[in-house]
This record gives C-alpha cells, sequence and structure tokens, in this order.
C-alpha cells in the first residue's frame, strides 16, 4: 500500500529536535511566571470574522494565507494565523477586564497556521509563543513586555541580538501621517502592484510594508510616522525608551518599522538576529502596542500591547550562535537479564526505580545478553544492572558502573534503596 | 460593534484552571523521561486518507465527527481526531523502523478535533496525553504502557480507578469470532440500525459498541471474542496479567470491551473513574496493540501499543475526588511606590529581581499607595517592598514581610542582595 506523507508545509518534531523546544518552552514559562504573566489557552480555530475585524483585511495574511473553511453546522472557521486577535476575543468575551487585577497579563504558547509557499525556515504550522497585556496605558509595561523577550533569549544564550523600536502614534498622529502618505503616493500609484494599489485609501501605512514595491523611489522619500508625532505620542515613546535604558536593553529607532498587522499603534518593535549566515529573513520577534483592538472585537476600550516570537526562529538563532543547550542524555540505570524467570523478574523491578524517582529501561525485543549491553550503551545509562537466573535464586544483582566500570554485588530485594545510596 | 464568541463546542482555559493542566502535563512529562518514552509533535491537520486508512471507514468519528476541508492547494486535510495515526504516520515517513533503538517509545500532548454534539465535559477540541510503543512484541510493553497510564493517576492523587481489559486476539482469533458474530447477528440484522448493518460483513464486531442498540436482546447473548482466542492469543493475554500483578496492578478482564478504533488487536484497556458523581461517561483513558496498523499506513510490518486520555476528563476526575492540586499561589515580591521619580526607579529595581530568580510585580496603573498595597495582596506577596521619593533620595527602600508583619530598612543600591539573604 502506498505510504502517506505528511501534509506539504508542516513538520514533525521528532526526539533530538524536541528537546530543544522543550527547553526553550519551560524557560518561557519559567520567566513568565517572574514577570507575572499567566497562559491562557484559546482554541486552534476561531470564527473568521475575528480575523477580518482585527488582523485588518488589507492585510497579506487574511487576503492570501488562512486556512479557513466551513464546519458541518456551515460556521465559517479559520485556523489561527497569530495569537493576539483570540487572546483579546477571550479577554472581551469572559469579561476579564472587569477583574481587579488589571493589567491582564497573558501569554500562549501553540501551533498557528499560515498558508505561505514552503521555504527555508518558514512552514504553514509554525509555533508561537506571545504574551499580551492589556489594561493599562503605563510605558513601562511597553518596556516590561520588551524587556521579557529580551530576557528569554538572553537566558537561553543568544548574544548577537538586535532590537528596533518605534512608534507608530496615536489616533491624532496616524490620521496626520496617513493624510501624508497619501499626498505622497497618490499622483504615482499607478506604478505600484495592484494591492498597494487598494491600500492607498484603505491604510496607505501598508505600502511602506510591501514586499513587491520595496525599491520603488517613492519608498525611501516616503513621509516618516516620526515626524507627524503629537505631543502626547512623542512623550509616550520618550519614557519607553528612558525605561529600556533604565534596564541596560540597547535599541535603535527605526521609523520605517511598520508591522504586519493592522491593529498596532504607539510602540512597535522587532528583535533581530545578527548571527552570521543567519539568512534573509532575520527577524526572531515582533510586537507593539494595540490600543483599540478590543473595542473591534466588541469590547470595552482596554488599551493593550503584547509580542510573538516563533520557536522554529528562535531555534535557529540558536544554531547560528552554535549555542549549546544543556540538554540531558543520559538514563539513570539498564536492567540486563539473563533467562525467562530473571527477564519477568525486571518488569517489577524497573516500575519500582521508576517510581523512586529513577529513569530506567530494560529489553523488549528479547535481545541476546550481549545486544542488551549495546543497547544500554546507546541508552546512555549511568548504571546497568545485570540479574541472571543464579542470582535471582540467591536474592542478588550485578551494579555495573558504566562511568567508573566499578561492579558491586547488592542484595535484590533492597536494590533500590541502595541504588538511591549511591546516587546521593 | 457585535462581540465575537469563540466557536461552539470549543473553550479558552484561563488562568486559575490553567494551573491543573500545566501541573498533569508537566507531571506526564516527568513520567515520561522516567519511562523513556520521547516527545513528538506531528502537526495538526493530516491528509484526509491518513484517517480513513487507520481510524477505519466504518467508525462513527470518521463517518460522522471529522473536521475535514480542502487547502488553497485543494489537498484533502483533517484535523486529527486522535493521535495514533499521525504518530504512526510519522514513525514509517521518518523510517524509525530503521533505528537501533527498538522499540521507539514516543509521547504525544495536544488537541485532537471531533464535531461531537457538545455536552457536558464533552469539547469539539479535547487536549489528549498519549504514548505509543512500536517495534516491540513483547507483553510486558503492553503493561509497561497500562502502568505509566496508572501511575500517571496515582501520582496526581486519584484514587477511585478501574482498569479493565480485554484481548481481542490476533487475526486468526479475530477472523473465527468475525464468523461468529455474523452467524449470530444475520438472521435479525433487520432489527439494528442502517449503521450496524452497513457494519455486518465490514466489521461486525463495532455493532458490539454501537450505542443505538445496546440494549437489543442479541448483544447480552454475541459470541465473545474471549472464547475465540487461538493458543498464542491467549498465551500473550495470560502474560499480560500476569505482569500487571507483578506491577501490583488491579484489573478486571472484562470479554465486551471494543475499543472504537478499528485498528486493535491482543491488548485492549480502559481505565475508568469510580468516583462518586463523575456522571455517565467514566471511561478516563484507553488504548490497546495495533499490530498492522504501519502496513496500512504503507510501512514495514512493526507492531505497536498505546493509550491516549483526556486532560479535561482527568481534570474533572481530579475534582469530582475532590483532590487539592499544588498549585503556586504566591508571588515573592511586590514593589510599592511613591511619586514618580520613585515608580520610575521600580522598573529597573522589577526587573533586577526577576533576574534574581524571584516572581516579582509593580503597579501599571498609576494607583494610589494604597490601591498598590491592596493589589499586592490579591497578588498574594509574600514581602513587599515600599520605595518613596525621600527613600530614594537617602538610597533606602523598606521591606515589609506579609506573613510576620515585620519591616525592615534596607539599603537600596543592594536590595537584591538582601532580599535573597531573607529568602534563603
Amino acid at each position: 500500500m502506498a505510504s502517506i506523507r505528511i501534509p506539504r508545509g508542516t513538520q514533525d518534531i521528532l526526539p533530538g529536535e524536541i528537546e530543544k523546544w522543550q527547553l526553550i518552552e519551560e524557560k518561557a514559562r519559567e520567566l513568565c511566571e517572574k514577570f507575572q504573566y499567566n497562559e491562557i489557552r484559546t482554541p486552534i480555530f476561531e470564527h473568521t470574522e475575528l480575523f477580518l475585524r482585527s488582523v485588518g483585511d488589507t492585510t497579506d495574511i487574511v487576503q492570501k494565507e488562512m486556512y479557513t473553511f466551513e464546519d458541518r453546522g456551515e460556521r465559517s472557521l479559520t485556523l489561527r494565523p497569530e495569537g493576539t486577535a483570540a487572546v483579546v476575543r477571550s479577554f472581551v468575551e469572559n469579561k476579564m477586564f472587569g477583574h481587579a487585577g488589571q493589567p491582564v497579563k497573558l501569554y500562549y504558547m501553540g501551533p498557528m497556521f499560515r498558508y505561505e509557499r514552503p521555504q527555508a525556515g518558514r512552514y504553514r504550522q509554525f509555533v508561537q509563543f506571545g504574551v499580551e497585556a492589556i489594561g493599562s496605558n503605563d510605558p513601562a509595561i511597553d518596556a516590561e513586555v520588551i524587556a521579557l523577550a529580551m530576557t528569554l533569549y538572553k537566558e537561553m544564550g543568544l548574544k548577537k541580538l538586535k532590537l528596533i523600536i518605534n512608534s507608530l502614534g496615536d489616533k491624532e498622529s496616524r490620521t496626520a501621517h496617513r493624510e501624508a502618505l497619501i499626498n505622497h503616493f497618490k499622483p504615482r500609484i499607478g506604478e505600484f502592484c495592484t494591492d498597494c494599489q487598494n491600500r492607498l485609501t484603505k491604510n496607505p501605512m501598508r505600502i511602506l510594508d510591501c514586499k513587491q514595491d520595496r525599491d520603488h523611489e517613492l519608498m525611501k522619500s516616503a513621509p516618516s510616522i516620526i515626524d507627524y508625532l503629537n505631543g502626547d505620542s512623542k512623550k509616550y515613546f520618550e519614557k519607553v525608551q528612558q525605561y529600556l535604558t533604565d534596564l541596560d536593553i540597547a535599541f535603535e529607532v527605526d521609523p520605517n518599522l511598520v508591522r504586519g498587522l493592522d491593529y498596532y499603534n504607539h510602540t512597535a518593535f522587532e528583535i533581530m538576529s545578527e548571527a552570521e549566515g543567519f539568512g534573509a529573513i532575520t527577524t526572531l520577534c515582533g510586537g507593539g502596542r494595540y490600543n483599540g483592538l478590543t473595542e473591534e472585537i466588541g469590547g470595552p476600550e482596554a488599551p493593550g500591547i503584547g509580542f510573538a516570537l516563533s520557536i522554529e526562529r528562535f531555534i535557529a538563532a540558536l544554531e547560528a550562535e552554535q549555542i549549546k543547550l544543556p540538554i540531558k542524555e543520559k538514563i539513570d540505570c539498564y536492567l540486563v537479564s539473563l533467562g525467562e524467570e530473571a527477564k519477568d523478574y525486571t518488569v517489577g523491578l524497573l516500575q519500582k526505580l521508576r517510581l523512586a524517582g529513577y529513569s530506567a529501561e530494560r529489553d523488549y525485543l528479547d535481545r541476546k545478553i550481549k545486544a542488551q549491553f549495546k543497547a544500554a550503551d546507546r541508552a546512555n545509562a549511568k548504571y546497568v544492572a545485570i540479574l541472571g537466573e543464579d542470582e535471582l535464586k540467591v536474592n542478588k544483582i550485578n551494579l555495573k558502573s558504566m562511568e567508573t566500570g566499578e561492579q558491586t554485588e547488592v542484595q535484590l530485594d533492597t536494590f533500590v534503596e541502595k541504588f538511591t545510596e549511591l546516587n546521593k
């Protein structure tokens, strides 16, 4: 029968690779606890309308990349292309704005889906870790969110990082900038792609982010948002920068930084890898402020900020910097047995070792003793315990340290206690 | 604007509830390490054909419950309704049968999808933890797989558990039983539902599992697989039982246990909760042996066994037994500040505390000092550190233990060191 393959653009994460994922996720959870962000899990799919309203219908994501389908009840559902919309939906639906503990600080970790052309390092299913702080307008929380991402990267060992920040301003600033952009591009909009032509009136800022037209001469001379920030927006942005400096976090202001989603305002940021040979796409993490998004989704006003980072790209950056992760590779004990009765005995003994807290293994292929020793080697066992028919009769078992080669005869019925003593 | 709600039959898992999930998952990972099962992650969706071939086209899952859709490349994809098929697909595709480390022992944890009528405790998206051991025909590994599930439940505190096991036999035994079933039901098959009528020739064992016809008088008198086991199958089943006894795991043999999927043979088992008031559906975990499944998926012969358990039902069982989980509820330190400058200063101080390993928090709502103390109370802070303008000027900060009420004045620039000393 023909074999069935994995769907195009997706990957299995297998033992040997998964340990990196586990380490990053553990570290992220640990930091979130220190930073007081709590986990939230939202469904893998949402009503399609959620993403139309939040991500925005002029974005590539909504126009080209969503996995949208009808369920058996004829609802239009979409596999989530990103995490923020659902977290904000949940914030509104569960009336978290009413909690006393404002801002509500949340994190998520899980698969996202975008139907893109598969290429190196880009998958149709990928995993994001992200945080959202909803309910505060304090620039200190913008700095905290950035600090959390930077701390995670640094504690995993990354050194070649670059943080760029920008301000997209408040509504007033954006309206002024929007007008300037329209005036700038309108006379020659015919020279741009049809996507950009649509963006001109819907969301001209998106033009700055276009991959197709990025070399057009009008791009470089386009009016910068920085020049259109009003007093409040300027002050907010300065405060964020001051806090980042207080936190010893180096950054660059890049007035061209426009995030790929519609809902951002004020602080926007990206973290990039500057490791050599990291490839064309250097962005590891992106985030920003999204005041107004809760209202788009039907809730009350509540300012928010967050980031999302891809675990796939995180691992690629670790590899580019050749960072060796502390992955546990040894097991505590491998049980080798000789003869049917001894073999049966190891079933219970194995369980006792495991219940006492040890990683332990035995043979399940009826292997000869030599092959069992080979398996113990492959499993990187610290100790091998050898039980033969004769030993079983006299209540003994041989314990061999694979590090020192030393061999001891131990009483079988108190083996686990003895093993624990040895491993103190 | 109208608000957008979560898709029907799905749920958000929020702080306050998520901690239970985290504890169970941590414990499962820890046990898998001891039992030497490694994590594997397969995509959320697979080619639809995978489930037709493995789960089987006479099952309710395939006939009524799958989320199937076409992607933009017109491939028929299905959100995975269970985990085994994909793990076996990955085992075959990645040629894991060629590894020296046989059997290959894997675990997975993640969302599964079935379009069922939503009801108490039953969701369209639910989370399964499962293990698969592929490549061994040793009854000791059947016992190990069962022991892993039982150990997980017990270590989380569950006491009211019931394990039932059965053998579905090998091919020869199943063929003999199949014939007996057809002879038994055929004369009166017109009295059964259309699903069962279809099952009669395709897979008559499925009739025993029918929810609609379960009270039909022919059900009770149907021939039992136990009576059709050949010598090898009988011996295999006896060995599994012997090992379970060696492991001190109580069980009952239930000849009516037929698992809901097509691919099982030999050992089948279910773990149920016997807690009072647990509800109508008492099954927590189901599993069994599936020799032959690798070949269905296009790979070489490789015997396998595994189980899957739902985290939702796990939590329901913990609640039914009123088990209190060790959930961490306190944070180490809350920073209270008075005045603009002191407030700014806490941004850096907070980060220092966190980098030193503490969970720490401050106010992000420009609250008055009294409200900040309230927030510290709500966060269950062990310590509150209070920084005013005057203290800042003289390099001091006040530290108050919320447990003893004791207050100390500490030097500000060595606060974190002092805090660490206090917390040793």
